[in-house]
């Protein structure tokens, strides 16, 4: 557990994490789903909705209108944990909008890959 | 890392957890820094701030005056990852406030103890 940013393990999380931008701004839906942990404990507060459990984030996706996704990420923290647990943090700026927004994911690799298992959302002030 | 809430890994985050919302609501500074890793890679993204590293943290709490500290949980979510990980969510309500705010903390078992590794505090809408 005092692994800290293990060099093979942060690029596992990298990777996972650009999948996940990528899938966010082009609104692939499937691959967002399949990152987040099929559970019921898994947890997405979003910019204004509390999302709890696995169905309730995919169903959420699902009604989301595919609009002004795209973002620019201006400050970024990834951070592991031994091999199995990671942190990654971002600042972004949609455009048109002056308010800064912070996405935090923790993810855990689970038997079927890293996943994300607490997300929180918020733009801020 | 598929043992998902061990009886007896939850119950010591469940007693970190509160350790730490006593120390909020009381402004006990000296707890909530000892809760929180001494480390860089600690992060902290408040209601209206975006903290990089333990020194940010601790810096901020130092300056922030203790006033209208208490709140009404209404809504709690705990879950662990093996003996090590955990994710704790909360919802909450300050006296006197419409809006509803949401705190996620990614918690890990280092060598000195339970210690916040993440935090994201914010108030929707």
């Amino acid at each position: 557990m005092t692994d800290i940013n293990l060099p093979a393990v942060l690029a596992e999380v990298e990777a996972a994490f650009a999948e996940y931008e990528r899938a966010l701004v082009t609104n692939d839906v499937p691959v967002l789903d399949r990152l987040f942990w099929d559970s019921p404990h898994t947890l997405r507060y979003g910019a204004g909705e509390n999302l709890y459990g696995y169905d309730a984030i995919r169903a959420f996706r699902q009604g989301r209108p595919a609009v002004n996704l795209e973002r620019e990420i201006t400050a970024r923290a990834i951070t592991t944990f031994g091999r199995d647990f990671a942190v990654a943090n971002v600042e972004f700026r949609r455009a048109g909008s002056e308010r800064t927004g912070r996405q935090s994911q923790t993810w855990a690799r689970l038997p079927e890959g890293w996943r994300v298992v607490s997300a929180h959302v918020s733009l801020m002030g």
